[in-house]
């Protein structure tokens, strides 16, 4: 038997759950004290969104709880409305499964991996099952245990009960895993901090393995929008894609096809499109060849449609992106941006950038940011996103801040910037840090400069002030010695004298601070 | 019907092509210019395996036409075994199948993803199928088209055909993809120089889109030795693992199972083992519960084991990557450590640090780095992997070079360094850097140590020697006043004195060159 042969029995298809077991660190779980964060974002994330799709106020648990050594027990749980029994085990123990991949909408998760990957590593690292709980509204909870086969990416039932819940509806997660519990700008503790800011609308009740407890209540009673789906934007689609869905459609005809499988394409539209494209209004969109699809792609290429709808997106909002900073930054100064939504890749996105300035952070440090995507805090690969580069791209020197070249800037200063987009192009599966798409820096330089012109505004003129400031103080100091002169001079008493003295440079600094906008400390510039 | 209802009507599965589709930047395909770099060495990295791996001495020829506006074809053709015919479609359209994930081994290629990957991004970006061409020794050529349907993740044979080409065995591969060819650092032409830098053994012939060739010829008519595969070391296996094991091994007794499922583990060892796990040496694995395996990796955890054997990963060795960058860089030192085999998570690896000091390379820059994972060229993500870390990490002032805090050391010199292991950790799918783990960051800081110093060594001799002839140099020039006098005191003929002193000093500055070991150019300290 020839070598080929021989190589060929060793040919074998390598299942996602054996792939991600071994290759871990692109879920997020490179080191212990990242696989505790890890597993809290992907619960808490799942959560919110179900609890949004279901008009739920959410109000969500957080518990950790050290076991010795290395293993803490994370447990989760929500108000959302329950995942029903049979979708139990795929939800959990299954990657790559899930509503979100196929849906084109705002949302938290994307692709079901994150929850699966979670208990997968707990399995991994402790041996012990996901042990779920869920209630649906009307019906009895179920507890089930479950593992994930890696072989065949299927889960495994263990155990599976009905159970009493003292709850309308919900779900409880219970996971024993290998971690590490620590604090910092990349814990759990930063995380549920900054999960509240962007989402005003949630209560979180969050244990650390101390026992010390913070609960963050809600701040709004409203619910944020619901963000609508939307369908792909012809000017968006790659080749390979319009074939897929040539094949897949199951409209008859190519003008139906293209004005329903698509946003923005109504019935002159569609016909603009085949008539550039030298193709029949009636022609089968499964009869089309592959230089008829080179054509076609031509054809949409040279139409003007108009840009995709933005209600599919859901931004924070000003207001809020600002209140939540309020929450966290103690700062004198405040201001924020939330942009007009824009395209890439036939995805709309906006972005939203808020800043604080002063207070009581430190003004020798580089700036501290905050970044998010979908309203989800991103904590780790700072250095390696579109955020980062855009921020040290932007030349704060003229905001009255202090940069070296391609550095972040020097200053008292938050910069807080989110992202929401149908599809947020993330560097890794574990969703760390946002790609470098230049449509998206550009937008997010775009807002950094118009809020980052407010804060010059404010900087600049608190700097004159103080300079001015500075010159009435040296004129004061020298007042007893005037005074004394004065008085040698005109006879009059010097104490008379220092005090009229006192009283015209008290007008005049009164007069400086109002024209020269000293802050009083809570000043807010909008 | 209730909400969760509703939830779960949405819930499906994604497939593993679907999901690298809408991802493919974590494949390595995240703009044009790289995603010709990533196709090219997908299929150089499998040509220049399956070489080795059939003991065939690899000649490959590489070649990219320019097709107009972004579009290039990339027709890569090597003398390797061949595929088998009823593999072609799932090797080249089929993510995640193929013979090196399931060995522990050795190779370039670990998941069964890239060369599918590149097949598919070229019929995303083209709609053009892939078109193979293998030859099997013995058999007739097969040429095949091939689309990979991402919905099922399974291959579309488009066409098949046997026919006539003139070799005895081989694999050629064509596809159309959008592109940009550029030069740089992180061009094809860089990969493919560094390639040749590895793998002395490969004869690679170039064509670029220019139509300029570059024909790179082996150096050494030798194979490098085959690396060996290995079974699991019980000290790098998780409870997960263990679990997934005790299934699924056909043994019936503990003691067989962990003395044929693992490396280093004869019958004494495996006795031991379960001893202090305190289970019986008959015990049936399938019939271990969840507490007994607790017990018994406690018990491996408490038992002293052999390292796994290092046969499974073979280095370049420290003559040939010094040779190699002879080739790649001009410069007046050389030197090169190929450490020994170190072990991290029970996986077996090496490193090998290469210097080449001076010479025309520029001192006012950084050093360049050349990076290599199992004899492949690391060209993306510099800052974000291992080697970065350990090199700024390193103290080069040291060894004589210019060095701020945390940033790589400036001056004529390149730092190539190579890991060779059965699973090198990269930070992403696209095999770009390697991750940050502590032991392989230990291991590289002692190489570049080792190397560090002899350069230091060379460095400082030269610093000091040029400090004497300088020396030397001032007196030279004050020669003939010297004279003058000497003449004027002595009445000896100024002429004579002059030539008499010069002399001295020859003899001097040879003293010197002798001693403190001027470089003539061509040395080489080993």
């Amino acid at each position: 038997m020839g070598i080929a042969d021989e190589l060929a029995k060793q040919q074998r298809a390598v299942s996602i759950a054996e792939f991600f077991e071994r290759n871990r660190h692109l879920l997020g779980f490179d080191n212990k004290k990242k696989a505790l964060l890890t597993v809290v974002k992907e619960a808490v994330d799942n959560s919110l969104d179900a609890c949004e799709e279901a008009k739920i106020l959410p109000q969500i648990t957080v518990e950790l709880i050290h076991m010795g050594e290395d293993r803490y027990r994370v447990i989760i749980e929500d108000n959302g409305p329950g995942i029903v029994q049979e979708h139990i085990g795929r939800v959990f123990a299954k990657l790559l499964y899930g509503s979100k991949f196929h849906s084109q909408r705002q949302q938290r998760g994307q692709q079901g991996i994150g929850i699966s990957a979670a208990c997968l590593y707990a399995q991994l690292t402790t041996g012990r099952p996901a042990k779920i709980t869920s209630k649906v509204e009307g019906k009895k909870a179920r507890y089930c245990e479950l593992r994930l086969d890696t072989k065949t990416n299927e889960p495994q039932l263990l155990a599976e009960r009905e159970v009493d819940w003292d709850c309308e509806h919900g779900v409880r997660i219970e996971l024993d895993l290998e971690a590490q519990y620590q604090g910092g700008s990349q814990s759990v503790d930063a995380y549920i901090k900054q999960t509240a800011i962007v989402n005003p609308h949630a209560t979180i009740i969050y244990t650390n393995p101390k026992a010390e407890q913070l609960i963050l209540t809600r701040v709004t009673q409203e619910l944020p929008p619901q963000a609508k789906e939307i369908k792909p934007h012809p000017h968006g689609i790659e080749i390979g894609v319009m074939q897929k869905m040539l094949e897949n459609t199951e409209h008859t005809t190519m003008q139906q096809f293209l004005m329903n499988d698509f946003c923005r394409v109504g019935a002159g539209t569609a016909k603009e499109i085949l008539s550039n494209a030298l193709i029949q209004v009636k022609a089968q969109p499964k009869s089309l060849r592959a230089q008829d699809i080179e054509q076609l792609m031509k054809g949409i290429a040279k139409t003007k449609i108009i840009a995709p709808p933005t209600d599919c997106i859901v931004p924070i909002g000003e207001e809020l992106l600002e209140a939540g900073l309020q929450k966290e930054v103690t700062a004198e100064f405040y201001c924020s941006k939330t942009r007009t939504p824009e395209i890439y890749h036939g995805i709309p996105f906006v972005v939203e950038v808020a800043l604080a300035y002063g207070g009581t952070q430190r003004g020798d440090n580089a700036v501290n940011v905050l970044r998010f995507a979908n309203k989800v805090p991103l904590l780790y690969q700072m250095r390696s996103g579109a955020v980062y580069k855009s921020i040290v791209e932007t030349g704060w020197r003229t905001y009255g801040l202090n940069q070296s070249t391609n550095q972040l800037p020097v200053g008292p200063l938050t910069i807080a910037v989110h992202l929401a987009s149908v599809w947020p192009p993330f560097t890794s599966e574990a969703k760390e840090a946002l790609a470098n798409y230049p449509q998206i820096i550009k937008e997010i330089k775009l807002a950094l400069q118009e809020c980052g012109r407010k804060l010059g505004r404010y900087v600049n003129k608190k700097k004159k002030a103080r300079a001015e400031q500075e010159r009435v103080s040296v004129f004061e100091a020298y007042t007893p010695v005037c005074a004394e002169l004065l008085s040698e001079i005109t006879g009059e008493s010097k104490v008379r004298i220092e005090q009229h003295m006192t009283q015209m440079l008290v007008k005049n600094k009164e007069f400086i601070m109002k024209n020269k906008g000293i802050p009083d400390g809570h000043e807010k510039e909008n």
